[in-house]
């Protein structure tokens, strides 16, 4: 079996080379206990090969030990994805239901034949990408009797690049900073930043409709797929390389957010920016998030199309950037790989000001294309980073518990949507964990017709009570979000978590007509059950 | 049954009040036969009264006749769709395949009661917007035993505005110029227009992904769509208003483009424009088709997002906006209801300037927002309205036969692609048509990876053997255009006409499981057999 080129970390989000060390972990409880009061010892990093796991429950031919395996590292490597509560059972030393056997194809026929394989026996396959769901998308499902990871990790290359039309293809498994580094000799970018971005898929992005770095108009995957190949138990699934189409209902989106239920993404073709050097930015003050809010709205509208517009609420202005003054913090970006921004920022910082916004004509910053810029950034700079690969090793077990929930939601009815899901949340919050809760917000996407608000809360954890603490919080954010109008998830998934609200939110007619179109790639119900359906 | 706000004609692409005088016939012909060296007579244009059709194969129950009829205008007036050919069948009287009855249901309550009669009875249902299909969207399917055409005309009011969001909940059966006449007086718009649009309607657009006014960034009906409610054979389809969201699959993605097989779609939320009030506008002209489309290529590629960026062929250029030197002529519109668009416009100058352009300063076109302009628009205003609707009937039973057919490819194949089908189509028209033939191109829409070029031709045809002659060159046209890579349409729709090019180009299992899915919500196969799938 071939090596990992990076190790994943088990008990934190990302590699072993992002754990943080035993002296981080002490200094980050003293922080905690310094909010909750309580003094906890960071738990102890177990060693793998102390772990006990049920046996495999299949055995692998012959033919296909090359690349499945079932040993116990890579099977424990592969019982979770990158939730904070499963790294705190991981770390716990907790791995009740790992996948049977896991394969590392290396070629579409490697792919092919182990899916034959799987199929042939009735194994359940849970397709892998860099494993950083957050909304339990990778696991073995509970009730399955064997079950096969997939993991991507060896088909990770860019096989072609088309200059011409700013294009690629990409096999699924490559990981966000390989792809960059591999478009980069070319002036080119795909500039998809999730905050998995160093540790996640291509093949991940489109299975799950991940949002990235434009925070305003393509700003999912889907609308940089411009085709995808797909492996399914009855055979491949691809769709024709074309700019845009109206042959039909698109192939592709049919397959773009499919959670691995349809079959294996192999690879795809993907639409490409040149890299942008015209930047602009700037942070705009509002006394509060309701003004802030209204000019996002009056800037969205006005389709500039900032790559970045994003709001923070007094707590998030203050966590992540340091505004002090409890304001609502907005940042505005700008990028062109062709013209200055000039004319962009001012026009969107004309429309904030008009709505209230707070910001020094010095504090814009233009850069002219040569990385030279003018105006000094105010509060931008602090937050820039503040988001991509979080460190949810850092605090695991320590007494904190910490979540985020997201969705969408129109403008006309944000502000009820907003204070409902705040009421909701606090009251739970309380209700839960007591005092010395936090609840903030951000919108990390912004439609002309309404945001897509980010909620986080954390509070203090009772040690072994965590899992049902959080159900608790997640169950009254989920019921909140669905209740009041809002989407499930907006760019985080479904998964098997998210389920119940999205059982609730989707068409009843949609899900047997996707069922049914799935059932003919896929007749015996193989490919990931339980993520989107019931298995 | 109520009478129709507007009668359509049945032998021209439109209403009653459309239809060319017998003088403007006359003098058509006068002008074909200068090219043809053939003189004719224009047709007399039947009374529909004197024309005998089959008698209708079914009988109406009582309680529905409030709205569904059977009487024999009805039924021609719904035989065809708006091609050029069905509009010659019409006008020369022959209405083989009627439909046996036609639904004008002014509820969703009477639609629902069509849909259980038809379905109880075993009646192949067809959706009906506004007639102007012209890829065979709305005959009866040939086989079928008993067909129930149903006209949305009635369900035709836009029943909810939101400003806040910039939404409007609006009925399928609304006519574009109804539809922006609703909205104008919250100076809102769609801005969607379709070459159909004073005849087509919101719930055509949206089963057919046409495209429309924009030519960059949205330009499909698909991304106007918030939210989509469907009733289907097994009951209502409905998904929840979201501005974005990446909750698995997207339902509304699989009921747009879904041209009637999977229900009939009576409502829509759809996002709205603010009326633009600043402009700028610019026509430049290339030596070469090659060179213009070079620009296009980097124009789109910059992201500047122009509400117009169409490039017009020599052939086109000449016809359409007077270009008499032979130059390929770009025109590029930028507009706003918040910006002045002067930076946008001299960026896309710039760059087409670069790229061997020819324009000069004073016929760049800026509006200041208050209808005052700088500058004198060259060639762009006689262009301007060249393409909405287009007067099919003038020219109908004269001996000259024209169509078009539109298709979108990657930049990195244009070149060979365009000249592959261009060849392919001089060789059709001068073996079918023989001399006097002509074919050209635009660019309707574009993408950064791709442009979607619309090649339009005509010739002299042998009077009584159209059909046969446009049947021979739209099987070369579609030939060219699926070998060479290309999508067999880019905003045309499939319907039957498409259906050979569109079988081989969308992936086999995606049509399996489509099917699948139609099959869960049209169990007895009744919703516009033939369409997208076989019966």
């Amino acid at each position: 079996m071939a090596e990992n080129l990076r190790k994943r970390s088990f008990w934190t989000w990302g590699f072993t080379a992002d754990e943080p060390s035993l002296a981080d972990r002490q200094e980050a409880a003293k922080r905690i206990a310094r909010r909750t009061g309580v003094e906890v010892t960071p738990p102890p990093v177990p060693d793998l090969a102390d772990i006990d796991i049920r046996a495999p429950r299949l055995k692998v031919p012959s033919a296909l030990q090359g690349w499945v395996g079932t040993d116990s590292e890579e099977r424990l490597l592969h019982t979770y994805g990158g939730h904070s509560l499963e790294l705190l059972a991981a770390l716990r030393g907790r791995f009740e239901n790992p996948p049977d056997a896991v394969a590392h194809p290396a070629s579409e026929e490697e792919l092919e034949r182990t899916l034959a394989w799987a199929d042939e026996q009735g194994h359940v396959v849970v397709p892998y990408g860099g494993g950083t769901t957050v909304v339990w998308g990778v696991n073995a499902p509970e009730g399955a009797d064997t079950v096969v990871t997939v993991d991507l990790d060896r088909l990770n290359r860019v096989l072609e690049l088309d200059p011409v039309s700013r294009a690629a293809r990409v096999q699924a498994g490559i990981l966000g900073p390989d792809l960059e580094d591999a478009l980069r000799p070319e002036g080119l970018t795909l500039r998809h930043f999730p905050q998995s971005f160093p540790w996640s898929t291509v093949g991940g992005w489109v299975a799950t409709r991940s949002g990235g770095h434009y925070a305003t108009n393509h700003t999912h995957i889907d609308d940089f797929v411009e085709s995808v190949r797909m492996l399914t138990p009855r055979g491949w699934w691809e769709s024709r390389r074309l700019p845009g189409s109206g042959a039909g209902p698109s192939p592709d989106r049919m397959v773009i957010g499919s959670e691995g239920v349809l079959g294996i993404i192999s690879e795809c073709w993907l639409r490409l920016q040149k890299r942008p050097t015209f930047r602009a930015t700037a942070g705009i003050a509002f006394a509060s998030w309701a003004e802030g809010a209204e000019a996002v709205r009056q800037i969205v509208q006005a389709k500039l199309w900032p790559a970045n517009l994003r709001l923070l609420d007094p707590v998030e202005a203050r966590q992540s950037a340091g505004v002090e003054d409890s304001s609502a913090l907005l940042i505005v970006g700008f990028e062109s790989a062709d013209a200055t921004q000039d004319a962009n920022i001012r026009a969107a910082v004309a429309i904030a000001r008009s709505a209230g916004g707070r910001i020094d004509d010095e504090a814009i910053r233009i850069d002219d294309g040569k990385g030279r810029a003018t105006g000094r950034g105010g509060a931008v700079g602090a937050w820039r980073n503040a988001f991509i690969g979080v460190n949810a090793g850092l605090t695991n077990g320590l007494g904190l518990l910490s979540d985020t929930f997201e969705t969408a939601i129109t403008w006309d009815r944000f502000a009820e949507f907003d204070g409902a899901v705040r009421d909701a949340m606090g009251d739970a919050l309380s209700r839960t964990l007591g005092s010395g809760t936090s609840l903030s917000c951000r919108f990390t996407h912004v439609y002309p017709d309404g945001p897509a608000p980010y909620y986080s809360f954390s509070g203090p954890a009772a040690l072994g009570g965590e899992f049902e603490q959080w159900s608790a919080l997640k169950a009254a954010a989920s019921e909140a979000v669905i209740a009041a109008g809002g989407t499930i998830t907006h760019h985080h998934a479904v998964g098997r978590m998210h389920r119940p609200g999205y059982d609730r939110q989707r068409p009843d007619l949609f899900a047997e007509a996707y069922l049914a179109a799935k059932r003919t790639v896929d007749p015996k119900g193989l490919m990931n059950p339980g993520v989107l359906f019931d298995p």
